[in-house]
């Protein structure tokens, strides 16, 4: 199961009702920021989300939009109690970028990790949560990431009675270790699908983010232009129109697209949404402080 | 005339209601912004005022919750299309944060001045108007600030035509120029009360204090507490109770003062202003949003 909750749609500027860049993802007792622009915490307390079990922090960039919101979610995690480290995840740079925001905040009762990633690369963020990154197309180093929950295969007690491992060792087996001669995949059925989720702001579009975002769950991917016609200056400036977003979402076949990083020049907010279902009808506005429970197939 | 405009009263963290340290004043033209934390940015949309003439940025320290809004004004003052330059002012150590947060905003159309003031100058800031500082007591170099706006003289028609003077001079008379053996003291009054605003956070009490706000218009002053019990608490980490701003604002003659920086452990807001009143009446717990004009004294 994962759990997302939207902090913040806008990009550029916050306007009063469409605050910045910000998403959190709660897997198992984990939870996950991805960027945070200024205004992050008081939304993240709208939210109901507690501080405390952020461990993980992602960055896609470093202009401000993204990431000034930093200093006060590192205090709000001390000030929750958290004693156990934080690590940042972001693109070449971070070290420096976090060593100039932490200026600002006291000293933290956690140890601050940072690992700055090239944009290629898979990493095991916590037990069965795999992390993968893309360097994406923007006026800066940039990455597009998505995160993978695996799902155990399916264990099967006929086959672990028949092969005679005793009952008290079926949990050895499900967790993937053998015992004596019976081997995990002896009695468990095929792989199963499990739960992807993918975070892709500030870019223009191109034809690697397809198979990148491929059957997610959930595509959050950034519409920072309402209209087509603004296809060009989205190209020059490293970012997409709504209904390239879409196009993205229709090729790679996921399940849900919404729509954020909004121009604070789109007036109507609603226009981006629309013009995202004529291409990709389970498009969708994102909407500040909406909560999404993602549940393994037939669960 | 000075207008004054509360932008966030907040401090430590922001709460939904609100927000962290901020505060804009109006003399002549010029915008002055008085610290800037977190989320200052959309607050300072809701009040209408524009950023574009924001020439003076005044920071009291360094902690978050009085400047993790610098990048996002900086990049807004920016975006209202401001090329003339813009000059911040603050204790030892300024230049070096401001680096490191200019570091996520793009690059400005307009020249960044940064002046680090010892906490006992007077400097006048532009024609008739006149920054002087205090070192406070905090847990790192910090700077009250007092702002006076000089008033000119009573002109004496009369007593300048006796002397001769053609009406076509008068004007270099009032501005401080002599005519010929004429000097302007000789066709003006006695010296006029101007208007004075001081701003004082984060600090505990002292003697100092005092005299260094006596007279103002307006004391825009800490309450990071309420209650008289937690002064002991208020001394060791740098802030005041309610009662003790009361107290300065008292002893200094002002004629109004606004409580501000409450601690988001404060749980009725309005307990600092009952408190306060008990040792001076014109006390009022200051408002997000609000705005208030001050006008010379028979104006």
């Amino acid at each position: 199961m994962i759990d997302i909750c939207l902090l913040g749609i806008g990009g550029m500027m916050p306007l009063p009702d469409r605050p910045l860049s910000a998403c959190l993802l709660r897997i198992g007792g984990e939870t996950i920021l991805f960027d945070c622009g200024e205004g992050t915490q008081v939304n993240w307390r709208f939210s109901g989300w507690p501080f405390r079990p952020t461990g993980t922090i992602l960055l896609s960039h470093f202009h401000a939009d993204h990431i000034a919101g930093l200093p006060g979610i590192l205090f709000q995690i001390s000030h929750a109690g958290r004693i156990e480290p934080v690590t940042i995840y972001g693109p070449s740079g971070t070290q420096e970028i976090v060593r100039h925001l932490v200026a600002i905040v006291g000293p933290l009762p956690y140890e601050l990790r940072v690992t700055e990633l090239a944009g290629d690369e898979s990493i095991e963020l916590f037990d069965g949560v795999t992390l993968s990154t893309l360097a994406t197309r923007h006026r800066m180093p940039c990455l597009a990431y998505r995160i993978d929950l695996a799902r155990a295969p399916r264990f099967d007690p006929a086959r672990a009675k028949l092969l005679g491992v005793p009952m008290s060792d079926w949990k050895l087996l499900q967790a993937g270790t053998a015992v004596g001669e019976v081997t995990p995949n002896q009695v468990t059925g095929p792989p199963r699908r499990g739960l992807r989720v993918s975070l892709v702001t500030d870019t223009s579009t191109f034809p690697a983010l397809v198979p990148f975002v491929a059957n997610s769950d959930l595509l959050l991917c950034e519409s920072m232009y309402a209209e087509d016609d603004a296809e060009e200056r989205a190209q020059q400036r490293g970012h997409m129109t709504a209904g390239q977003a879409a196009r993205i979402a229709a090729d790679a076949n996921v399940r849900r697209l919404w729509l954020t990083h909004l121009s604070p020049a789109v007036a109507d907010p609603l226009s981006v949404e629309r013009i995202a279902r004529e291409t990709f009808a389970p498009a969708s506005l994102g909407s500040v402080g909406e909560t999404l429970t993602l549940r393994f197939d037939d669960e």
